[in-house]
């Protein structure tokens, strides 16, 4: 079985990648008839020195992601993890010579291939007169013996990419630059690990991993590494790795200890999740100050990939203050990030959380309210939604996931252990503000959110009066905060046909000389109808919109619990003789 | 099977991602006891509108990639794929507003918890008098008949970030960034496509696709999409999500036609090669190009992910002028890339090639050098290693692949078909660098590279002289060549021994008044010697150094056939007796 892709054709898919970069990136240019693309602004480098790089296809965004201002003038691709053909390689030195530019520096990563094919179209240019040279970049510190190839070129060859390019910016010679990007180069060391491996166009995986195993080392073709390790946690991983690429009995090491300062980048090979890069990354920048090392900045994310690889790769380079500008230099290149030009090791990492508001001064407070009767009036809402818990369980199973009486009784649990606690407030906007809280915690789902929305909502008019007017203009916030959020309207077969219902009748409240319970329980009634009601309404939200209507003809759980909350508490007000 | 995730616990996935990010960015800050992440300037923004956005992780670099200078202020983060709590949204929001800021925007992504949440938390601001405004993204364009929950908030989200945050920083006021963001945001459309699925930590894939599918349609959350399609070519499948998203019938489109302006995303969900993305943006501005639609920006990377989720998003967004400067705005958010400030419809695409220089003057034509000679000694390499092609291969079993022989053949061949198109120039220069092109593209593999690299570097001395001198020193260039290219030193078990033997010997012929064919001769034998003694040498270099020593005992193939070479050249010149 061949891998998946998303591509053309499996012969055109180095050709058509660079294209399609190219084609978002006015900054770009290919070079007819090469699998080359150089910057647009050519013209504009006459005299400096001109930066190529390149190298197979399969490592997006390097290294066409790095080419603009201040990092790479153009680079060579060759097809899928293949190097580039030497007359693409000697057309991209020609063109950047004919453009007027100072000499050409290849930077190349170590690989034999390249290595050759680099070198040749070189040699040809330099036959030609062309001032050429040559950095090979070998920055893997997997090998702990000396193989003859040397180290490998990976992720690394992006700092050398952007180094360089500032030198080159500001106008450095090629001797120069190639001298100081040949020592610099020697100190950095990076590492992959990855969880699987990925699949050239056209082919399968490269190779298999166990599911308890990662694979340590590897290099940026799909080929496998030095180890396989159990798979463990982000933590262990990266110690695991920083101890490998920095132990000095470890030929390819980077010398990073105690006091060393370094540039440390987070790679993604391709197919790691970013939630995951992201811990890695804090992983990695808690072991290297613990082990008292100072991270200087830190770059994440995608800067040269194995294709889908699900892994990743640490970079470090040890770096001073001189070198730390040539990093922060500018650049237009587009997959460089916006890395701030600030050490990430001494900065203070947290905030204090915000003071609370001091409790608004409750101007209304207990006026013509009753500490005791609110007590009763919970407490009896509370016995009555524990005794339809199962009633409303039983509408939901028909509906939804049979839950709807078990979130409303965990509501009255809530509210019965909220009034042990101590007395509730006696003003109702702090009454219900208090409400809202605990319902959102405690109640949970989209159920607490919205009761919660209300009560928060009808809390508001309540702060300044609470006549029958207010309650009734409390009752329209409510509903309005709970329609705006929720995306529920009346007729929805939700909580709100109750509800909407009960607040159509309460706006008599408004008039003057309004009498309490003739209203109230002409707005109970009217809730237990439309409750009733939602037996013939096609589920407009909620989890019972994903229900067919036909399959529908018991009411809405939630509408039926809100009007009985509702009953109750007209029951209870009637009994206090308010 | 759940699946395998670099982590350091299923639940903490989403605080050490966040606090991992905050780490590695010094603009940054965790607001204490809470998932929250705010610029660290933050007291740097008073009398400014803040701007929030925020939502479950998973969607990494979204949303905190995305804080910063010209962005976001802050993001709250929940749970992966889970909304955030209000106590944090609230916290957030209390902690802008102590900084001095003028007032919140929220901007929530269409999902019922996050509406719910931050509408909760904006009416809890509110009623403490902090300025609190929200706009819901719903940029899905998946869904061709109305949902009553609205179009999902997708990628597209982070254009709004960008513009709302570079009317913030203009100083615009809370009303006025809301207004025209909500405007704005219905002039968008965001499709999504997907290989396979993505998992949860702690959790399997949440939906199965065979071989042969791709999943159109799909949201950021795992879940299923609209429409399971055949796997189809990158042409296709893009031609398909632009018509699906800017198709009329469709209640969820964006307006695009013939003669709009856009922005184009491409946007990676997690886990798709960036060679692949590269291939589908080049396909996507095609698409839209032909259709006459000018795509003024096209913005192409991981911005809102879905985990590892290998599959993409298009969104594109209706823009004029103003709102194009509003993107190109400066931000420091650190996952926003550098994007050129220029149309990308309407740019030249293609430089042309170089000009090939001119043949250089050969001064030192034919002197001394017979064309006939040369044609004669070219002929006899090419039957001897004609007629070692058998014993080559054999020698190459042992050791390597054993195509050393048929490499050697094709080479013959090829130098054979080049000779019997014309003759080949007359000086000795030109004909080096001819032979090093014709090997380069006719031979393969790393034997042609290094014999083109040995040629064209042996030519530049014979550009000025053809004496004997200069034809040890075309020897000692070719040589220093093939080992500064190749990485093989002499005694690494590979042609390059027989070559430096035979130079070795050739440096008497520097001497005033050297014997040509004396010395040729001890420098024939040499060789003979040295590709007999890789018998005994441990690989160092090429494909047999990954073989044991213990198991070779026979000559290095490439060693025997450059050693042969050398005697042909020989026994030819003495034939002609030059």
């Amino acid at each position: 079985m061949t891998s998946k892709k998303l591509v053309n054709s499996v012969e055109g898919c180095a050709d058509d990648a660079l294209a399609g970069l190219v084609a978002c990136n006015p900054n770009l240019q290919l070079l007819q008839g090469h699998r080359v693309a150089l910057r647009s602004d050519l013209d504009s480098l006459k005299g400096r020195v001109a930066l190529l790089s390149g190298g197979g296809s399969g490592h997006e965004p390097a290294h066409a992601g790095f080419i603009g201002k201040g990092m790479l003038t153009g680079v060579i691709a060759g097809a899928v993890f293949t190097s580039p053909a030497v007359g693409s390689i000697l057309a991209a030195i020609r063109a950047v010579a004919q453009a007027g530019t100072a000499g050409t520096l290849l930077i190349v990563k170590n690989y034999t291939g390249d290595r050759l094919n680099f070198g040749l179209a070189r040699e040809q240019a330099s036959a030609e007169g062309i001032p050429v040279e040559m950095v090979v970049i070998g920055d893997d510190s997997a090998f702990a013996v000396l193989k003859k190839a040397g180290r490998r070129g990976l992720c690394g060859t992006v700092l050398i990419h952007k180094i360089a390019g500032a030198l080159a910016e500001a106008g450095v010679g090629l001797q120069e630059i190639t001298e100081r990007v040949s020592v610099i180069a020697k100190a950095m060391g990076t590492l992959g690990v990855s969880l699987s491996s990925c699949s050239v166009p056209g082919s399968r995986p490269t190779f298999e991993l166990a599911a308890d195993e990662v694979e340590l080392g590897l290099g940026i073709h799909g080929e496998a590494g030095v180890r396989r390790i159990k798979m463990a946690t982000a933590d262990e991983i990266v110690t695991l790795m920083l101890d490998h690429m920095t132990h000095s009995s470890n030929v390819s090491h980077v010398s990073v200890q105690a006091g060393s300062s370094v540039v440390l980048m987070v790679n993604n090979l391709g197919g790691l999740s970013f939630l995951e890069l992201g811990i890695i990354a804090g992983a990695a920048v808690r072991a290297l100050e613990g082990r008292g090392v100072k991270v200087a900045r830190a770059l994440v994310g995608t800067f040269m990939s194995a294709l889908e690889m699900p892994g990743l790769s640490l970079t470090l380079l040890l770096v001073d203050e001189p070198l730390l500008k040539l990093i922060d230099a500018e650049t237009t290149a587009s997959a460089w990030p916006n890395v701030p030009r600030v050490s990430v090791t001494g900065r203070t990492r947290t905030r204090a959380a915000p003071t609370e508001p001091p409790e608004a001064p409750d101007s209304a407070a207990a006026e013509g309210f009753a500490l005791k009767r609110t007590v009763l009036v919970l407490e009896q809402v509370c016995r009555t939604l524990l005794g339809l818990e199962g009633h409303l369980n039983a509408l939901d199973r028909a509906a939804g996931d049979g839950d709807c009486g078990t979130t409303h009784s965990r509501a009255a649990r809530a509210i019965q252990g909220w009034l042990k606690e101590g007395p509730p407030p006696a003003s109702p906007a702090q009454l219900l503000s208090k409400l809202s809280l605990l319902l959102l915690e405690k109640m949970g789902g989209s159920s607490g959110a919205l009761y919660g929305l209300f009560l928060t909502a009808a809390a508001q008019p309540l702060k300044v009066k609470t006549d029958l007017p207010a309650w009734s203009a409390a009752m329209d916030a409510g509903l309005e905060a709970m329609q705006k959020y929720g995306k529920a309207a009346p007729g929805d077969r939700t909580m709100l046909d109750s509800l909407w219902a009960a607040g159509q009748e309460l706006q008599a409240w408004k008039s003057p000389g309004a009498d309490l319970f003739q209203i109230l329980t002409k707005a109970v009634k009217s809730a237990e109808a439309a409750a009733q009601a939602t037996k013939n309404m096609v589920a407009g939200a909620g989890r019972a919109s994903y229900i067919s209507s036909a399959q529908l003809d018991q009411p809405d759980p939630g509408a039926v619990a809100a009007a009985a909350i509702l009953r109750t508490v007209l029951e209870v007000l009637q009994s206090q003789g308010v």
